[in-house]
């Protein structure tokens, strides 16, 4: 495969059936009437592990051979990717090996556990762990489940835009959190195909701006670690696969700050009655900020997460 | 009408439709595997206005007649069923006057404004709402809207239980927040009706055992007003046309905890990802402090509303 189409997404839509959560579009007229638009939420935070992770762990692990999934598989991530494929791995028969910073919250590391996956710390100042899981795929003949650059994630990601679309019908644009870029990359790829003309909108925090500056630059850019509330979007640097797509299918990447995120978080809370996490909340920013230009009718916007826990939650948003 | 039947649960379901929201019936495997049942949510906090309220105030503002709704409805509240009444109100094209004590939160009172409302203001230590509110019906022709005690209100909030078993089949036990005891009585008429043999159970906060005491008692008993967080819930004596029917239909009242409450608005939080006030949260406490005797298999539980602002949610929850 040398790039991704509606029939890859909508094969994993296949596979993630009655596993992966369908999730619930939710649409609110307060929000409406607030930003001039009729808009529809794609509520990720509902689904299985509380995040989109879940869609393209699954569809990944779901295509190993029997022998692969004798081998089992690793994923380094202390954050949704770690409990997605920890989960997807369980519920596939096969064992799954998490790479976890020593200094990883106990909290996910138990999540991860939870899910029944094996736990080996490394130092995050001295090891470098993307070697660290090559060398256990290596040796021990494990699969490695990459959090974005990879086909069968990126199409399992997509299945957010492709159930949304078929559940209201066409949008004029569709606003999407981008971290790594794949959830941005599936989901290009399945909305632009059924919906065409959509404007594909990704969403940066302020200081995680790689995304922004690699389209402006026409390639791959890569910027310091981000300081952002946006745990989940704080990498520097696009993945190659998903640039790919995301340089040909994206309108823009629009900036958000981290207070126009807590202020998303704060509707998420107050109007709609969700809980969202800064990075699932990152695509809602955007909408009540203004930051989309000449705002379209029907709009999609992807809120991608809510694995917050309270007293972080209470921490970010205390003193607002 | 001297009493209730399913075919008014019907008629309200009717009258609703396409104006009330069908909320969602949310589950979840960890809640299930903690209580060691089936679990099925009807998240009233995904309704207009934020709560349940808004099914039994439209149903009875629906049936007023074109000379009634010349003149307009009154309502004293300074909870959801203000809010709940002033949308109805405007939707159905009638003015509401609302009558709140003069230290109404102001977020309460903007809040009811917003949805159009005319609001009179009382001091609560000096005069009496009821009094008052009689003095406006008889004085302006209008109609009192009364927050539980009234058929057309039972009748709506009984839409409640019949949208959740048209959806998810029998029920053996359903758990319903209980304040002046309307959507109890309206999800006990409906629920018994088509699920026979369910168990129907009440959640008061243990400050305002009421219904506790008066199912005990055989009678009505009034208690001193309740000191509770879940503010819904504060009410110091069952209504007299909801005990009729409570009294008959209700197999038990059970008591939770303001830390019980606390901890199920947590759960709801951190698992479910959803915002529940208080009140909303209770049936589901006495789920979760094992407070159900002999839990059967099929369980139903109410979350009846998430009006509480992010404030007030820090305040409740920033110390535990």
């Amino acid at each position: 495969m040398t790039d991704l189409s509606l029939t890859d997404v909508q094969a994993a839509a296949g596979r993630i059936a009655g596993v992966a959560h369908r999730t619930p579009v939710l649409t609110s007229r307060t929000l409406d009437e607030l930003v001039g638009a009729q808009v529809f939420l794609k509520a990720e935070n509902f689904q299985r592990i509380g995040a989109f992770k879940f869609r393209g762990a699954y569809n990944a692990v779901s295509r190993l051979s029997a022998d692969q999934l004798a081998r089992g598989v690793v994923a380094f991530s202390s954050g949704n990717h770690a409990q997605a494929v920890a989960l997807a791995a369980r519920l596939a028969g096969t064992t799954a090996t998490m790479l976890m910073p020593a200094d990883a919250p106990p909290t996910k590391v138990a999540a991860a556990r939870g899910y029944g996956a094996e736990i080996v710390s490394y130092d995050r100042y001295t090891q470098d762990r993307a070697a660290l899981a090559t060398e256990l795929a290596t040796d021990r003949g494990m699969t490695l489940i990459p959090p974005y650059d990879h086909y069968d994630v990126m199409a399992g990601q997509g299945t957010v835009a492709l159930e949304l679309i078929e559940e209201v019908g066409r949008l004029d644009a569709l606003l999407v959190p981008v971290g790594g870029g794949g959830l941005m990359a599936g989901c290009a790829t399945a909305a632009t195909a059924l919906s065409p003309g959509i404007r594909m909108i990704g969403v940066e925090p302020a200081a995680g701006d790689d995304h922004a500056r690699s389209l402006a630059a026409g390639e791959r850019v890569t910027i310091d670690v981000p300081r952002t509330i946006a745990d989940g979007q704080a990498i520097s640097t696009p993945g190659e696969l998903t640039f790919a797509i995301n340089q040909r299918l994206a309108e823009a990447f629009e900036l958000v700050s981290d207070d126009e995120i807590r202020a998303a978080m704060t509707f998420a809370f107050e109007r709609l009655k969700i809980v969202l996490e800064p990075s699932g909340a990152s695509a809602l920013a955007a909408l009540l900020a203004g930051r989309i230009p000449e705002l379209p009718e029907r709009v999609g916007v992807v809120l991608s997460g809510g694995n917050v826990g309270l007293e972080r939650f209470l921490e970010l948003l205390g003193t607002s």
